[in-house]
């Protein structure tokens, strides 16, 4: 019986062996993508002060900050907090290690981040978030923006996912172009955060926002028509260029999304990126390339993966200029949603063999097999418990794809069987062939 | 300039992505070889009830425990508080999860834990700790004990250090069942507490707080020659023999150890491990098999890896009875003190290839000749920023180890080199045989 509640607390994950081996592979997935594509790993504490957090955050994410707190904690302790993302901590982080960095640095965070959100379904307070920037020293050429999301897209088909992923691609200086040129700047702040809340209402609600605003109809006209612009990168930029607007932020916009669609063409993913006008972001934040990624068969899970250029990362920490792109896959969350509507491939079992000695009396000889196994680089278990090889057997099915059983005749004679569990095929093994020494890397 | 403190908080890890990239090669070298000896990672939320905390933690440990609280928090949030160690959230999870679970289970942890320590040189507050354990249902078998010992040196094995390293192994039933026959039971937590102490004071001090509980000189003798008791299997075990000791506890202890050095050594493991009457373990915790790892060239460092025997893991949670071993490896500051001393190999550099695309002309080849360096698994980044080819390519020598140059010349030939830039040497590279396709795991 149990004397306490044991369930973990709410907006947090906790999976089964079997969920978290899916998770783990995903993880793994992200990590081993980022590296291939040359964004180099950093950990920064969990814990950090809390003027350093605060330094950004404002409004909402103010409120969520967790505060960390001795049991016998004096004032002072109260001045640590638990981060809620990887970009304020990056940012302190390269203007502390300035001197030990190459810029442009490319690097890659994957940790757990903090927001004391009301919880709810699919909503977590503890979360895991996956995240790459290449920040600059003054100046960042614009195709980094195409490496980033050419590096988030290659990882999303790593996943291996039954279903297609789609990058939508646009850059704010072309909306903010069109506003300069409708000469609308003064309340550029509000159009883009109607535009970015678009999708999550109706058309027409989005044009009544737009018309409260005290916009003539040919204006709301003008605007809505230019969020449906979509498609492949030759059609947008021609539509855009049809626009006729010739201010210089406009026409940069236009150039820089040209470029990184054109590159994004080049590493071979013309199937999985669309211009998307519709696409702004949120976060004032972003001053260039925004993207967002979606799962087309799946709309209704919205984006799993954003990101875009920013002027600046450190300027609430230095003085000097790092401008920066990056973009970040909030692994938790999608994985609730990808395991969720199975759209994650389920592996068979977790081990390739496990070894049951009959009795205690191969329990050496088990050992002694499993050593020479893992030597080639497979996992393996031993089933040392159960009442009786039945039982073990049983066990043995539910951990690993193949069985081993030793028993006084495999001792006497060293010849070995392997059976798989799922086909029921039984094969020799021959666990005394050489295999090469132990690799740091390889095993 | 700087406008703000932006070091990390004291007492947490932050490394240089060189030095990351080191301590990230020993995480991954840790989970891969506890998943090779059939361990199934699981993974608990970090931030726990703060009455599961305190269920177990008592003393130090409670006064060290960092509550978490939100910005805009009221009372309830207090409730809540990060996890100081793995074993009380995997003592939640046991309970919680019990019918999703084969039992025994074996399973690994590895993630930050949090402790309120005051600061100091080598001391972390926010540490990682990769923790193994088997917890069988009612019972289970002794030669779990030898698995977990097994699977502990196997992976300090891979970390490939340029020192040795050695379990020194015990039972703590030996000597409850020596204070048993002295009839010294009242006292046996004091002089347990003496021997888990005495390798940090002078042998005569150990003999003075000995003599202080009260001992005759007689018993004092006896313990120090118990406690100096160490070596190979048969000879330890023939000595411990010679005490002509007979009662159970002392019985079943010799026994134990004896199965336990035994299957060690059948898994060819006989130069890394040593009986040691010393080791006990300060924690009241263990009940049987006791062990302590080693690097016997730097005894100064102390124990890297410890574990033990525990009768009950969920005690405080549930009336079953989940008898475990386990063990943990303490990563942070592992890596601290081998890091330090300049016991990890350097890696020569982060990444396979540097691309460098003279102008931006050849921009779009660069993007696609990484691409297909990436389908072979290699590690790739493309060189786009620098004021000219000198720049970019002292950029390149800095993060990979391989260097390619994609001028005019490159792309009208379709012909490309490979220049190492250790060696110098230079090698024609074809980027268009054919790969296999990108493999979940392998790629």
């Amino acid at each position: 019986m149990k004397k306490i509640n044991t369930s973990s607390i709410s907006g947090t994950q906790e999976l089964t062996p079997k969920d978290q081996t899916k998770f783990d592979q995903l993880k793994d997935s992200i990590i081993r993508k980022y590296h291939q594509h040359g964004f180099l790993n950093i950990e920064t504490p969990t814990i950090e002060r809390t003027e350093i957090l605060l330094a950004k955050a404002g409004g909402e994410t103010e409120k969520q900050i967790y505060k960390v707190i001795k049991t016998s904690g004096s004032e002072e302790s109260i001045k640590e907090a638990l981060r809620f993302d990887h970009t304020v901590p990056l940012a302190r982080y390269v203007v502390e290690h300035e001197n030990d960095l190459s810029f442009p640095l490319k690097v890659s965070q994957t940790g757990l981040n903090f927001r004391g959100e009301r919880a709810q379904k699919g909503r977590f307070r503890e979360f895991y978030q996956c995240d790459i920037d290449v920040v600059g020293r003054n100046t960042l050429p614009i195709a980094y923006d195409a490496d980033v999301i050419a590096t988030l897209l290659s990882t999303f088909n790593s996943f291996k996912l039954n279903t297609p992923v789609l990058a939508r691609i646009s850059n704010r200086k072309i909306l903010s172009g069109l506003l300069e040129a409708l000469d609308l700047e003064k309340i550029s702040k509000e159009i883009f955060g109607i535009i970015d809340h678009a999708e999550k209402v109706t058309p027409e609600q989005t044009k009544e926002s737009l018309e409260e605003l005290g916009l003539s109809k040919d204006v709301v006209r003008k605007l809505l028509s230019f969020i449906g612009l979509h498609g492949e990168r030759s059609a947008v930029i021609k539509e855009l260029g049809n626009l006729e607007i010739t201010n210089d932020t406009f026409t940069d916009g236009v150039n820089e999304l040209d470029q990184v669609l054109y590159l994004l063409e080049s590493a071979d993913l013309h199937d999985q990126i669309m211009a998307d006008m519709q696409i702004v972001r949120g976060l004032d934040y972003y001053t260039g390339t925004v993207f967002e990624f979606i799962l087309p068969e799946h709309k209704n899970i919205g984006s799993v993966c954003g990101g875009g250029r920013y002027e600046n990362l450190t300027k609430y920490f230095s003085d000097k200029s790092f401008p920066g792109v990056g973009g970040s896959i909030g692994l938790t969350r999608l994985f609730y949603v990808l395991n969720e509507r199975g759209l994650i491939a389920d592996k068979a079992n977790f081990l390739d063999y496990a070894i049951i000695p009959v009795s205690e009396h191969e329990f050496d000889e088990a050992m002694n097999v499993a050593k020479k196994l893992r030597n080639k680089k497979h996992s393996v278990t031993i089933v040392f418990a159960g009442k009786n090889l039945s039982d073990k057997l049983t066990y043995a099915t539910k951990v690993a794809k193949n069985g081993i059983v030793i028993g006084e005749a495999e001792v006497a004679s060293q010849t070995l069987e392997s059976k798989n569990f799922e086909t029921g095929e039984t094969s020799e093994i021959n666990i005394n062939v050489e295999s090469n020494p132990e690799d740091f890397w390889a095993d």
